[in-house]
């Protein structure tokens, strides 16, 4: 009984060459890893958030209970505590992101848990490590996660579970498209009442949907460097609310689109510099608010578009003002063989949230009340922030 | 008398301090220059198209005679021989340009002529030498204008002056665009009669406007590098006839926009590769058909916009095809201290073209009709060549 008294905590060895699989339809997918060997190491079962077609996710989804599933030599099975849901997880339920993991599948790609048990040949985690997804894949909404050791990134046990939840999507594209576009320069980042005689003044960058959790992101770690930030939000109830606590943050400037309809968009900046850098997840209109404050030779990324609408820009833009626009896409950035560099950022953003110098809205919402989080993320119900499941 | 022996041809040294204007506005800029010192070696008069205000160029333009203008020490007197009418030449005019002349103005930025004369501390020009205008400076379309040395160039006589007198800012750009953004690999440029089994693929670009002097250099340039061209022109008449001169020019592929609006254009590739690079003189839908053709991860560079209709992008186009746009604007590489760099790229265009390699089509008229010539740069008499006045 040697064999058994090994077995980490809560899992169990199956001595059978098959298991149940419930209602779920038996998929090569599904059925590759829910045929036990002899002697296996099992996950619990896991109660998941599971879509079998592409559609609106809403109505495509369902929570399932799935059976037990091997836990290879090199996996690891994680207890899930927290997973948000992004916008780009609605659209890969949808099928209409390039993401597309084989049907039936789980929802989410972000998230953090606990060790629940570990494989074989596993010697880096044990039960009880708090680990994140690192790098994002398949399937998080579900109490259960078992994957390869190289998805799982141990972290610091002190780390508040939402923030770790959250860290390695929105925070990390902040983090990047203030660093991969533009040199900017630093400034003087001491508080005024100590400030010297010699005060260094950092770049500016602009970016609309400055409300998003990119968008509060990008304005704190601007700020940590003495990067002015130019933040337009949109015209709707409570936008002063939304301004303020902006400012809060760090936030230069906030501006309501409709604020920024004058003829010399320039004028508004007062003793903020004209931006190098501007960021654009939103689209038509708002991006080429963006566009109006960029300086000479400046640069916009595009990261979403949140108003379904495409960026439109004059000729003159290009040639006289000589503007560059790109694109800005974490997946692609993750998968070019960075994830320990990858890693070390999130250690670091991990550092700033412990230390109160990075913070984000979101609401925690019982595993249970999934589907309203679901319909909140859909906009069904107005503006809402991130919703993030708790298991 | 010695003084007046060593006068260069037919200039004319003044002994009193006034000269005539003519009907010409007394305006500082004019004066300033019109006021010869004692003994000043003076020009010939001068014919001019000269606009005194900004407006539509063929009501605001006026053929005029100039008087005899100061040659300084270090100015060079030429007489035009030849000078095209651009897009840009028409838009200074109309005032709608960053480039802003003082007025009044004598039309035109690029030309070629003979030295006739030159100030007492010219060295390296002599009359009778074959010049152009480089780097492009205002007022061209006159028969002889006389500035620094600086702005003139000393080619081979065997240089056809309608060449000589149009490669500095269209064959330029083109070259320059080639070069300046995308690394794009060479490919084999033998015949296929004497091809090795080893045949390199050189990469290819796409581009609109292809009938224009641009699209027609970027056409052969590319072509001596043994890279693919992508060609699309505008639906027309004639269309097919302009489709077989490009690609007696060495165009790969040439489509009219009707023909591109298929779903899958890249179906329409055949054995072309993907293009890295894109040019775009059009805006509108013709610009979004060069972005549709672009390979992932390319560049669409914007250097005209003939359509006058601004640039649209997906937002998909930024974040899932990581394509990137920017512009290229050739005042701006030449006025980056690059006169001498330049010049080494015009001779090198100069020699293709003598030995017939680098061709395109102009229209010469005599400048005594050069109302017309601007009535057909204008596209008052539907789609033209470029206009060269021969002087």
């Amino acid at each position: 009984m040697d064999l058994l008294s090994s077995t980490p905590l809560a899992c169990a060895r199956f001595v059978t060459l098959k298991t149940t699989h419930g209602a779920l339809p038996k998929s090569t997918h599904f059925l590759r890893s829910r045929f036990p060997t002899f002697s296996a190491l099992m996950s619990p079962p896991s109660t998941a958030v599971l879509y079998e077609n592409h559609g609106p996710p809403d109505t495509v989804t369902k929570l399932v209970e799935l059976p037990p599933v091997e836990i290879k030599a090199n996996d690891v099975c994680v207890k899930m505590l927290a997973s948000p849901i992004h916008p780009s997880d609605l659209n890969i339920i949808e099928g209409v992101y390039p993401v597309r993991p084989p049907l039936p599948a789980v929802g989410g790609r972000e998230g953090v848990g606990e060790v629940h048990c570990v494989g074989s040949a596993i010697q880096g985690f044990s039960p009880g490590d708090l680990v994140m997804m690192s790098p994002p894949s398949d399937g998080t909404w579900q109490t259960h996660v078992v994957k390869d050791q190289s998805f799982w990134h141990k972290i610091d046990k002190d780390t508040p579970v939402e923030y770790a939840a959250t860290v390695s999507i929105n925070p990390l594209t902040a983090l990047r498209m203030l660093e991969d576009f533009v040199d900017l320069k630093s400034g003087d980042t001491m508080s005024s009442d100590i400030k010297h005689v010699l005060v260094i003044t950092g770049d500016a960058i602009v970016q609309n949907g400055a409300t998003s959790m990119v968008g509060q992101c990008v304005i704190q770690l601007a700020k940590l460097r003495g990067i002015h930030t130019i933040n337009i939000i949109r015209d709707r109830t409570g936008s002063d609310k939304a301004k303020e606590k902006l400012k809060n943050l760090g936030a230069d400037e906030v501006y309501t689109e409709s604020q920024i309809d004058v003829k010399n968009v320039k004028s508004l900046l007062a003793n903020v510099p004209e931006p190098a850098l501007g960021f654009n997840c939103v689209g038509g209109k708002a991006a080429t608010l963006v566009l109006k404050f960029l300086r000479q030779g400046g640069t916009m990324v595009t990261y979403g578009g949140m108003a379904k609408k495409p960026v439109t820009v004059s000729t003159s833009a290009f040639i006289f003002k000589d503007l560059s626009l790109t694109g800005f896409y974490l997946q692609k950035w993750i998968s070019s063989d960075k994830t320990q560099e990858c890693r070390e950022m999130l250690d670091y953003l991990l550092g700033l949230i412990r230390e109160g110098k990075l913070k984000y809205d979101m609401e925690l919402v019982p595993f249970s009340e999934s589907h309203m989080a679901l319909d909140k993320s859909l906009g069904k119900l107005g503006s809402q922030p991130k919703q993030v499941i708790k298991f």
